[in-house]
């Protein structure tokens, strides 16, 4: 019954440090990933000399939010989440950015200034879990009430790609170009001998609707009853939508945002389910409708849930403000029996990390996360995660349990501090333009098809 | 970034202690307290020695599930909520007994085995939050993210009652008999005095409605603008309903529970939405609807709140399965635009200290709390809670902040022994054939009006 002494949780320093990692040229509705991306690494420096790492998104409009907010921790308690959380309130933000959503086409989904702060607050709450984790010798997982499982289940994230970057511009890669059915499977065979992944998805939204079919029919017949998905990010119209949900009917685990917006994925489920037999507990029995674009902030989920647009959520940390919001987000959909996967975008092993610690501890993941981490190879971390039979170990050790790389931390910055400003904002349209042949690409009216 | 030592935070044992607490004869629409109410106080001591403690239901079905519980605990981590929640799947429960909702009358709620299993792990979570904060020390408030109040505010608890339970069994106390307006006004100025409450809920469903109607406009009348509501725990039938929000449609802030079943409110919440306008944001702009009887598991929530049954919901870390639950409730509730306040049954100080806890860290805690602490003068910790103009103090202590008094408990403990069994599960109905001339009395046939 001893009342041991407190120790100090308080924040003393706040460094940001955004970088630029290369990224291969991998396609989708908007265009093409430019050569490098912007992450910003977050590392939050308690008053007894504890780091905590985060990681977020690096455009300049994050920057934006993340440098004032920065200044208004030291003092704070790393346990003070929610404290944390109100104090980002405090920092403003330029309406006219919000808007301005032509940097990465959309593919983000909606965005607001709660969504904004809520993105960059992903990075500092991680930091802090990491450190109080360090602090008090438990794993990340452990703050979030414990893990449910040991190892966490990630899919192979699949991509229409050239095989090199127009002009020879970024790093080059061994995987070669995969822009048929023969080289989905080529490269989905790859994905599986070198990490063991056992199920699949596929970025659509590129070649026109019949293409996209054939190649996930021939990865169903190369992989047969591998759970398989599609996403062709909003690209089509409902109509389309339908025609693909119907001849892929038999081999979809589920289709992902086939169509924009809440209405018109409602308009698909809805048809979907008509075609269809109800099952138990709410759930459709033919294709199931995932999302995370129309679902990627709280104020969506209503309506969303209310008109059974979607059966699966794709959570992501990032978006909706750190792991302690994604397992309410799993809470919510585990209440309103909607089925929970995982987000990811192009991002380094600190969120890895995270993602990995929060889905552990999610007894409603009902489904193989995503992640683009095989995509990249740069990285801040001393030890880079490895993929066992398309798997994650979680980690035990203090905090998020992966250490900062200093080393490589500065070159990522440096190549930031380099850059002419071209690659500091993503802009997978403005990619598309350069020396590819698609000089005029403005980025799709949706529906494209 | 030096790895600390991890504490120690294996469970080495837990002590359950059954006590019967005195219960004033405070009426409703199943019958009267019972002059004693049986509580459990649970004690997990870790293999450091540290020691936290819990509180919940101590009725025969609530121990028959807490024992075996208790046995499966030594080993397990303190911190690791989840794995302790599905441990609780292990206990296997007599399924006659969960039907049997006889002793209480159903006053709280629908009685699955789930929640049984959840009302008695919140002891236990609490117990394990307590002793996690004094270890790492942190009060339990900051375990959940950190408060962001610094006091909670609570309602004064109004209740119809005689002056002393029939034949002179139980306790005496000052407050004298209840059964009328000015009783209930004097009863209510009381309260004001005492501890300075603000705002006032009337535990309805004794009498006819006309009568709980000129209660609560004498409340209105002796309280100008002051918060007030009235509770019949299901008691009326939905038109009897519909006419008591009619006219009191100015003076309350929600009508709880007015009618039993969700399909009931949502006829109730439909007609006086029809009767007022729409408000922004979902919210009906004339008299809301609480429960915390058609809502009160996980499984209840959608249903309740797709056909906007309810407006605001009355949390309850009891029944909900602790204090993580309850942060989870609120997050769903936040989501949905439905309000939160919470419920009390009869309990100690160490309850109202998770209640004080939690509500501190909630947001969206948009009522004051309702809590019966004032009426029960029995407790087992070393110093009782005091409320100042209503509210209570977050205490910044480690773990709960409230220290068990061994003498107390043992004393309390030494009744539970001593009981003939009479007192060891709560049942109104009985305790209202017992010399009050109601000896015919079965409980109500609801709607009783």
């Amino acid at each position: 019954m001893t009342q041991k002494p407190s120790r100090n949780l308080t924040i003393a320093e706040v460094r940001l440090t955004p970088v630029l990692i290369s990224d291969p040229p991998l396609l989708n509705v908007h265009g093409v990933h430019q050569p490098y991306t912007p992450r910003l690494v977050v590392e939050i420096v308690t008053e007894d000399g504890v780091t905590g790492i985060g990681e977020t998104y690096g455009d300049t409009k994050y920057l934006d939010i993340a440098r004032p907010y920065a200044e208004l921790l030291p003092g704070h308690s790393i346990a003070d989440f929610n404290g944390l959380a109100a104090l980002a309130q405090q920092v403003g933000i330029d309406e006219a950015r919000v808007e301005d959503a032509v940097d990465v086409g959309g593919l983000r989904g909606i965005q607001t200034a709660d969504k904004l702060r809520l993105s960059v607050f992903s990075a500092f709450e991680v930091a802090c879990l990491d450190a109080l984790g360090k602090v008090q010798g438990l794993p990340v997982h452990a703050l979030l009430g414990g893990k449910v499982r040991d190892t966490v289940e990630y899919s192979a994230y699949l991509f229409y790609r050239w095989a090199e970057h127009p002009d020879g511009a970024g790093e080059r890669d061994s995987w070669g170009e995969a822009v048929d059915p023969a080289g989905i499977v080529a490269q989905a065979r790859r994905f599986v001998d070198d990490y063991g992944f056992t199920s699949f998805k596929l970025k659509g939204g590129v070649f026109p609707p019949a293409e996209e079919i054939a190649a996930i029919k021939a990865l169903a017949e190369a992989f047969p009853g591998h759970p398989l998905r599609l996403d062709p990010n909003g690209g089509w119209s409902p109509e389309t939508s339908l025609k693909v949900a119907a001849e892929l009917a038999d081999v979809l685990e589920y289709l992902e945002d086939p169509t924009s917006g809440t209405a018109n994925m409602a308009e698909v489920s809805a048809a979907v389910k008509g075609a269809g037999s109800r099952g138990a507990g709410g759930r459709q029995e033919g294709v199931l409708l995932a999302t995370n674009m129309c679902v990627t902030t709280v104020p969506e989920i209503r309506e969303a849930f209310l008109t059974d647009a979607v059966q699966v959520v794709l959570s992501d940390h990032h978006y909706w403000g750190g792991l302690h919001a994604t397992r309410e987000l799993a809470a919510i959909c585990r209440t309103f029996g909607v089925g929970l996967s995982m987000h990811s975008n192009t991002h380094m092993g600190i969120s890895l990390a995270a993602m990995t610690h929060v889905a552990a501890t999610v007894p409603n993941l009902d489904y193989a996360c995503d992640s683009h981490y095989p995509w990249q190879t740069d990285d801040v971390i001393t030890a880079r995660h490895v993929f066992t039979d398309g798997r994650l170990p979680v980690s035990g050790a203090p905090g998020l349990g992966v250490e900062l790389d200093r080393e490589k931390l500065a070159a990522l910055h440096r190549r930031w501090l380099d850059d002419d400003g071209t690659m500091r904002d993503r802009d997978d349209a403005a990619a598309m333009r350069k020396g590819t042949g698609y000089e005029d690409w403005t980025g799709p009216v949706l529906p494209r098809w």
